[in-house]
This record gives structure tokens, sequence and C-alpha cells, in this order.
């Protein structure tokens, strides 16, 4: 039994649970806004509240870079200094430093980087991070990890695999579970695209006594069918008294089938910067706002949503405000793709409940065949 | 006596009135925030109404050319393609033709002038900006003018009045207030900077039978003491039963000295577009956001102010999400420099009634000196 983590109802293996975090109990399966900066991009705290979100996510990256870790720590940490008072996750700004950073040099020591910003140099430790975490005063904090790129070899990602479990250990020691603001701590699983590796990682990391265990490591760049391959490898393998997150992973279709295979908490840019591209999640399928064919559609963008947007604006509206560029245009894209991922995740909770999630996927399956 | 404009309250020359439109009465003196393309930028309905806007501007020139007035005239009028149910006065297109767009010709038929979106050739003649503001649907219309540029001379100013009121008679003769709609029409007094002509173009536009009579020509680079000089001299030219509009003016002590005056109405987009800036208005002057000085300030941005921003989040996490260039930074700034000008002109309604208007006046001159 743990005390942080109430598993409620299972419908074969998709799963309905409660995890209790310093700042308030979520629902799963859940999905996780991305807000890099301390903003969830064009939406204020009202927004979120509005849409029903229960936990956002902050990058570790990004907030260490720019206003600074100890900047907001002196704050009294990112919830007040955003006015957030719902759970924060903050990633362990592993993946940024391999994505979006110059001059990266790994080291088993850490990770050496040049800030994308002004080029200045910086160094990433097991340590280092889990710091930073402390300082954001985040629910549920990641470890640092080696996110191991699409198409590396096995020397290669068997390599990296023991730096990402020597790293982890050097997380938990960093920081236990009952210190100063009680944070959670998930350890992450890779192993790159090799079932033996990814079974051999996920034991290493599930011998760390982790609040919760993610996979790392998909949705960067591989096939939908290598994906679920090794998602449907691998989540069977972790804990079924721990919340599962598989990072980096926010299609509808990802979500559904994540959660068909007993996955709880889902994270990515994707519904909010989809939606200040223009692409909308609706329904009836995609909408690309920006099309001809809405020039003159007096119709909500969904007629099955309840979203601020649906509720008020018409697609002739939004086509408008996208093409003219105006600022509008990204604050009511983004309420109705989150509004649409979170309603589409609260639906499969409810599924869950009601023994028929199968039936619920089958659904969206017809609409989102990928 | 005027059905359509009560004064309500005297004190000095400043006067407390209500106008009714259409879509409702507007509780004078006000200030009209600007929705240039169908959006006051970075707002929605909902955020207009919560800071007690009564009236915003739509500008005809942009709509025209995107998404068109013909289109929103097919979508129910611009009220309802914007889900703004409140009144909207929309300017006649003219000034932004002289601002935005390349290879004007003037004649006495009309301006010709080049989209500055695409190019294309297009002619704005007295009928058909009102043909446009009809298809509109607002509840006050604009006569077509020439804004005389700042340092115009006197012979050309001298001919551009005799345009401006041809113009005038003309967008009279093509729509009668009672017409479908009901639309109010205001006209527009011009003569550059020389007083005779001032005085010339009152008398004309006064001849014509309008809802109301507006001041154009003025902040178009001319110094403070120069506006005020020739508001001062043409305002009290104006009929006491009919109301006034300061076109184009939006800084806190023009809209006080406009009121003393006996200035009903402004619009401007200072407020909006200083907001994206960074620079906003507060009850102890102007405040540079951007300033290293604010980097750690927990402080709201002015402690009188009673704004979702200033009740919500520090100047700290206001620099920073403008430094990072955050989306959510035009909008909470837009929300409070517009709270701020509608409640400074709010102020200035009650301390008419409480017969204190000069007292106010100078307390804020304190705090703006120009």
């Amino acid at each position: 039994m743990n005390p942080l983590f109430t598993l409620e109802k299972t419908d074969g293996r998709a799963r309905a649970a409660t995890l209790s975090t310093p700042h308030g109990s979520i629902q799963t399966p859940i999905f996780m806004p991305v807000g890099t900066q301390g903003s969830v991009k064009s939406l204020d705290p009202n927004d979120l509240h509005g849409l029903g979100a229960q936990i956002i996510l902050g990058n570790t990256y990004h907030l260490y870079l720019r206003p600074g870790d100890e900047m907001i720590a002196r704050r009294g940490g990112l919830h007040r200094f955003m006015r957030w008072d719902k759970p924060i996750l903050t990633d362990s700004g592993g993946f940024q430093v391999f994505s979006l950073s110059a001059l990266r040099k790994i080291t088993d020591e850490g990770v050496e980087f040049a800030s994308h910003i002004d080029g200045s140099k910086h160094m990433f430790t097991p340590e280092k991070v889990i710091s930073i975490q402390k300082n954001l005063g985040s629910d549920i904090m990641m470890v640092l990890d080696e996110c191991v790129p699409d198409g590396a070899d096995r020397a290669y990602t068997q390599k990296s695999l023991k730096t990402t479990t020597a790293w982890a250990k050097r997380c938990r020691e960093a920081y236990s579970h009952g210190e100063t603001g009680n944070q959670l701590m998930f350890g992450i699983v890779q192993g790159g695209f090799f079932k033996d590796l990814r079974t051999q990682s996920a034991a290493e990391i599930m011998s760390i006594p982790f609040e919760g265990y993610a996979l790392g490591g998909l949705s960067v760049g591989e096939s939908k069918t290598e994906m679920l391959d090794m998602l449907e490898h691998t989540t069977p393998l972790l804990p079924a008294d721990r919340p599962r997150y598989l990072m980096g992973v926010g299609a509808p279709m990802d979500l559904l089938n994540g959660i068909k295979l007993g996955v709880d908490m889902f994270d990515c840019v994707l519904p909010t910067r989809n939606a200040r591209n223009g692409t909308l999640f609706t329904s009836l399928g995609k909408v690309n706002i920006k099309r001809a064919e809405y020039k003159e559609d007096d119709g909500p963008l969904d007629p099955q949503c309840s979203c601020y947007t649906c509720r008020n604006f018409s697609r002739a509206y939004l086509r408008h405000l996208y093409v003219a560029k105006e600022i509008l245009s990204y604050r009511l894209n983004t309420i109705h793709n989150l509004h649409f991922l979170l309603d589409l995740v609260r639906g499969a909770r409810q599924a869950i409940f009601e023994n028929r999630f199968e039936a619920y996927y089958q659904q969206w399956k017809g609409i989102y065949p990928v």
C-alpha cells in the first residue's frame, strides 16, 4: 500500500488512480500542460483553472537560465512566482540540454552545455538539477538522464544507460522524500530501442526507491509502431503501485495508447504549439484553421466541445484572427486544444470506472487513426 | 433636448453625460479601447467586460481589407463576429489611409490608395466608407475626412478643409439616423493648426446635423502646448447638446485636459501598444517593466490598482514575462493599462458629480506633469 498513490480502478491494463502531492491530489490518467518559462503560453492561471488543469509542467533548463532558480527561490518558489497553487512537475533539464543547447559534453560527472540564450557555459550534474528543482519547489522532480536519440546504436545506448542509472542514484541520494518541501522524485527508464536494454534499465531504475517511474526516450523521431512496441514491452515492467509517466507524448491516440497499456501521466508541448500554428484537435478530427474552407464558416470549431472558444466564436472568426496574426488567436486556440486533451483524458478515466475503456479507445481510433 | 445625449452634470467645463446607442448606453466621459482588426489586441470579450469597457473602436480601413466588410455583414455584423454585445464606434478609415497605405491620391471624389497588406488598389469615397460602416453595423460611424498632417501650410489646410466639409455632407446624405441599424454618425472638425480655419471648419461641420462632433487632426506630432491651445480654442465652438469626441488621444493628462475642456469621448492605441512595449501607467507614474530595478521586486505593479494583473502578479514576474517574450506579458500588461485609463476616466466622472474635478485634475497633474 503506497500512501501517495491509490489505485482506484483498472479496466484491462488501463488504470484510474489518485496521486498525492504537496499541492494537492491529481486524478490519473492525466495530461500535464507545459509551462516552459513560468507560463503556459498565452494563458493565465484563471484560464488553467477554467480548463480543469490539475498539474502543469515547468522546464528546469529554461527556468535555471532565466530568470534563475535562486531568484525564483527568493520569490518563494515557482508556485508563488507564477501564481499557480496546484501541483507542478519539473523535468530535469536533460532533454533540453540535448535538444536546445550547443557544445554539450557528457562526462560521468554530468553534462556541460552552452545556453541557447547567450552562449554562456553551464554544467548540469545530478546534484545540480536536484538543487535547482528544490529551489523551484516543484511537487514532482525528475532525475537527470540522457535521452538517447533515435538511431543510436547498441554500444552508445548501453554506455548511456550506465550513465543514466548512475545519475539516477546520485539524484536520489541528493534528496529523500520527506525532506523540506516533501517533493516527490521520479526515476526515468531509458534503453533506446533495444528491448533487452529497456528491461535492464527498468530493473536498475526500479532498484532505486522513487515515488514514480517515467519512460523517457520515446517520441524522439521513431515511427509510431516502434514507439508502441517499446511502450508495450516496457510498461508492464514498472511497479503497479507507483505512477507511470510517459514523457513528451501528447497526440490524442498516443495518450489513449499509453493509457491502454497502463500509463498514468503525460506531458507534451504539442497541443499548445499546434494551437499557435493553427492546428486544432476536434471530435471530428484535426482542423487546420487557416484553410480557406473555414472563411465563412459560422459554426463552432468543434460542435461537441464546451470550451470558452467553442461556446463563443465561429470558425470564420478564428480563421480571421489566425490570418491577421492577432494575439487572441494563440489564446483561443490554446484554450481549445488543452480543453480537448484534458477532456479526452477525463473521458478515459470515466470509461475506466465504467469498464468501457476499450469502446472509448475504439471510438477515438475511428477519428484519429494514428 | 436631445433624446440620444443626456447631460447629467457639469463641473466647470467638464461634463458627465449619457449617450444612447443601439447596443446600450455609454456613460461619459469615456475612453474607448481600440480593437483594430476585430480584437482588442491580446484580450477577449470577457476581459473587456471585466475591465468595465463600455464601448470599443473598430478600424474601417483594416476590417475592409481583412476579412472584408461584406464578409462581416454576412456574419451578422461586427458585434456578432467578434462576440462583443456592447457599443462599437468605427472610424472612417481616412486616418489609416494617410498613415499606413502607399500611393494615396486625393481627389474631390475620394482617396485612392494601395493596401498595406498586398499592395492592391482601392478607393474610399464618402459613400463607400459609410457603406462599409453599415456593413460592419457599428453603433457610431465617422465621416470620411482628411487628417491634415502636422506642419501643413495654410493653403494646403484650407483646401483640405473644403474637401473635408464636402465629404461630411456626402456622408450624411448617404445615411440618416433612423435608417436600418439606427447607427449614429459623427462629423469631424479639421482645420490644422490655424485657429480661424478650426472656427470655419467647426461652423461648416455643425451646419450638418450629426449625432455627435469630433475633433480630428490633433495629436499628430505637434507639441502638447499646441494641441492644448487648439483644443481650448475649438471645444467651446461645439454644440453643448451633442457628444464631443477627441480622436486619437490617450495619454493620462491628455484625457484629463480634454475632459477639463468639455470633451466626452476618447480613443487611442497608446495604452494597448505601450502595454506590449512594457510601458505601464500607474498611480505612481510610468513604469518601464523591463528595467533591472524590478528584477526582484515582489510588489504589485501598482499598489493602488485593483486589476487582475495587480491583484495577482509581482513586478518581478511581469518583468520576467516581458524579458522572456511570453505572450502572457502582452495580456497582463494590456489588462493593467486599460484598467488604469478606464479607471482614471471613471474617477473623473465621479469627481464631476461631486464638484471636485479640478482637485482630481491637479492630483493627477502632480503625478503626470505632461
